[in-house]
């Protein structure tokens, strides 16, 4: 039985995200500015789970975190061929300064290869000063026409990593440790997500790369949603902005870099991933709260003892267990359980009079709605229980949506059957066609090759689009 | 014997405290981007030292991170007549947009008051809303004329907390205790910096506040520097954003909010309250490094016994202490020690080979220089030396500092005495003056009212100025 308030998936898949989205409260519009929306705490807490996540990785891996400006000169933009025709047309110029016309506008950053590439160029000396590993979390912008909460705002918040090489194959070895390590590892195991890694075509690639690496989710509509890119620069803003260095031979020579970046999509991509027709769904290990227990009385009486025993009980989960006591006087049990169904909250506890005289607990799992999902559990031992039950939760969550996956990904052997498979989900077929093939089959169908998995069968089959044929096969599909 | 390329704090204050941004590389100008710098990996580390411990606190007094947008509609400034005023001709304007003039400029926030308004005013509706307890880490940008890193500068970063209450004494409250258990408490215990804690003079206060709490640090040439403000908004917002709510008689209210504030000021007033002239000195809790270790050894026979005691030495160190093994090759042990010191880590750890033979090691106390900060230690039952040396230096710090700003505060009776007391510190005298008065003394003297403490004596004396009897007693000082 779906909830008041939420159209069906099944009904109406655009106007359910919305729904969740509403109704777990975690975002609002930001009507009177342009493309934008307000992160409100339940959806940001999510961001900030997102943060913890991926900035542990990157540190371990040998990153460092720095700030640069918001304001990049209009001219930066310029200096780089393809990096200009891809992001000039949407930025947001500032034009005016304490009261005065600017001689030369800024623009606040759509992304900061630019800017960064200028002060990198002013650090990097010689090959001692390599490799430079720096991160940065920031908020940017693009003046999109179609907003989409969290899947596509004017601002959005997210994290780009700047790094810069002596050689092209250390660029190449950094892009591909980030994919791997930083971004699907933590896509993959905090957010329960399973992702298919692959290498951009040249017409999908970041504008001013040389490559580009992504990692795809599949959404529960069968589209998919890139949640995270990294790109090998090559030497392209090394020119541009004149980043050389002096090498052990004493060559001046420019520098490689790298750029690399997920954002505040991922929250959306979690929502469609996971969420169902009662609300929300969170991982246990990305969820701000894992447990939320829920005292039931009704009367004083009642009250004292009931309190006593979640005491007792959540005693020892403070530093294991992210949970909250919800003793709000004012609503109703059914209200509260409704309430933290649609917020996602992985696991909920309700303790009554007849738990403390029976020494259990009712626990309901989230990912499992209604009764089947509710179980009856003792007191004793209820921590290691509840310990094991949010990693089961985890795996749960994941294997759902690894078999989804695979359910719906499909080969295809003809341009009919990727006609049919992308109203489904993925298609995986052999791939020999130009950008201009690209461009016509999106045109007819809406679909984009996402990505040329990074997993390649090694055996040659003919292109479904020209008949010529390749060894290399790629992945179609409808997009967020 | 001061360090090269750093001007001894007795001979230019002003410019040693910028060698000492520029040898520690905490950050860097970014001349192209009108008065706005770099935030460093060093500098930015310190930020998220400081955004832990502040975050921490903010959430255990019971508030929620959320994030609102950049850009605020330039007719908001508008609607509360002190705030245009203040902010208005300090604001950057976006007035274009994918590649078009925008009907109505945005700019880019100054600070959130107005835009945070807005919403708020949509989203309160009961006294069941209330109170309303958010936060916001974002950019701010202020078009400021003269600029000097950290301290004051066209960007920079902050927390910003935005809350709505009932009735004025619980905004009241709110206001005081972010002063108290969030704002002093962290710079006191973390940064070892002691504060005053004030009020702010009708002169001094927030643009659009009822009354601005503060607190102010001495720096070591005798000036104050505000480390965070905290303003009861009284009913200011609310009537000019229709912040209303109904309350439990079922009658509909303004609200009363609160707005609060720390930024990288605060990385400034660490550099000057406590570094020297060998370099920046971080006080350990709050140090991202507490403790380096630099191997010493001749050849590879040395360098396998000595890097194996440096393996079992901090062995046990995860996750109690934050050490960095420095094992670069191309460095001598002199240049890392000086290369430390300038970074300000407050311990550094030596192990050559006649320390392995012996079973010792060098430790020396980056906030006593020299010989004699320096002593040889057993390495047995070494980690709980060290804790309790980072905890010594910790004390230490705030200890120098709250003597310094006790020897540098000077009671003053007569005008005369105000004048020579600024010359060299903070000046508490007795005040009864106007807003005129104030001013005529800051051009005067270059000393402001830096605030009202809130520990009066609660005995009459007669204003220093008007010669009027009064018990309030303020503190004059110049300001950073």
């Amino acid at each position: 039985m779906p909830k008041e308030g939420i159209t069906p998936r099944a009904e109406d898949y655009s106007q359910w995200y919305l729904d969740i989205v509403r109704n777990a409260d975690l975002a609002d519009y930001a009507e009177v500015v342009r493309g934008c929306i307000v992160f409100k705490p339940t959806g940001y807490a999510i961001w900030e789970a997102i943060q913890r996540g991926l900035d542990e990785r990157i540190k371990e891996t040998g990153h460092v975190n720095a700030y640069f400006p918001l304001l990049i000169p209009k001219s930066f933009l310029m200096r780089e061929a393809e990096h200009v025709e891809g992001f000039a047309p949407e930025v947001a110029e500032v034009t005016r300064g304490g009261g005065e016309e600017l001689a030369e506008p800024y623009v606040v950053r759509p992304t900061s290869e630019t800017i960064i590439g200028y002060f990198y160029a002013k650090w990097v000396r010689s090959w001692r000063d390599l490799p430079l590993l720096i991160n940065q979390w920031a908020n940017v912008m693009r003046w999109e026409m179609r907003t989409r909460p969290f899947l596509r705002t004017a601002e959005f918040l997210w994290q780009e990593g700047h790094t810069v090489h002596a050689t092209e194959a250390e660029a190449e070895r950094e892009t591909l440790m980030i994919l791997h390590d930083v971004y699907a590892d933590f896509v993959e195991k905090e957010m329960a997500l399973p992702v298919i890694r692959g290498l951009k075509t040249e017409k999908e690639k970041f504008p001013g790369a040389l490559r580009s690496y992504c990692i795809e989710a599949m959404m529960q509509d069968g589209r998919a949603l890139q949640a995270g890119t990294s790109h090998n620069l090559g030497q392209n803003f090394a020119r541009a902005f004149d980043i050389t260095f002096t090498d052990q031979h004493n060559t001046v020579q420019h520098a490689w870099t790298t750029s690399w970046g997920v954002s505040t999509r991922l929250i959306g991509a979690l929502i469609m991933a996971h969420s169902d027709d009662e609300g929300l769904v969170v991982p246990p290990r990305l969820a701000p709260i894992q447990v939320v227990v829920v005292p039931i009385h009704k009367n004083d009486a009642e009250r004292g003892p009931v309190m006593e025993a979640v005491a007792r009980i959540t005693a020892s989960w403070k530093g294991r267990i992210r949970f909250k006591i919800d003793d709000r006087d004012n609503q109703t049990p059914g209200y509260k359980y409704n309430e933290w169904e649609l917020k996602g909250v992985p696991v909920r506890v309700e303790v009554g009079p007849k738990d403390v005289e029976k020494g259990t607990v009712a626990v309901a799992r989230r990912d499992i709605p209604g009764r089947a999902g509710k179980s009856f559990v003792a007191q004793e031992g209820l921590s290691e229980r509840i310990e094991a039950l949010l990693d089961e939760i985890q795996q749960g969550l994941y294997q759902r949506a690894l078999r989804f996956q695979q359910e719906h990904t499909f080969a295809a052997a003809t341009y009919d059957e990727l006609k049919a498979g992308v109203e489904r989900g993925f298609v995986r077929c052999y791939w020999d066609g130009s950008s201009d093939d690209e461009k016509r089959i999106q045109d007819e169908t809406r679909a984009t090759i996402r990505c040329i998995p990074l997993d390649q069968p090694g055996v040659a089959g003919s292109c479904i689009y020209t008949g010529r044929q390749t060894t290399q096969q790629v992945i179609f599909a409808r997009a967020y």
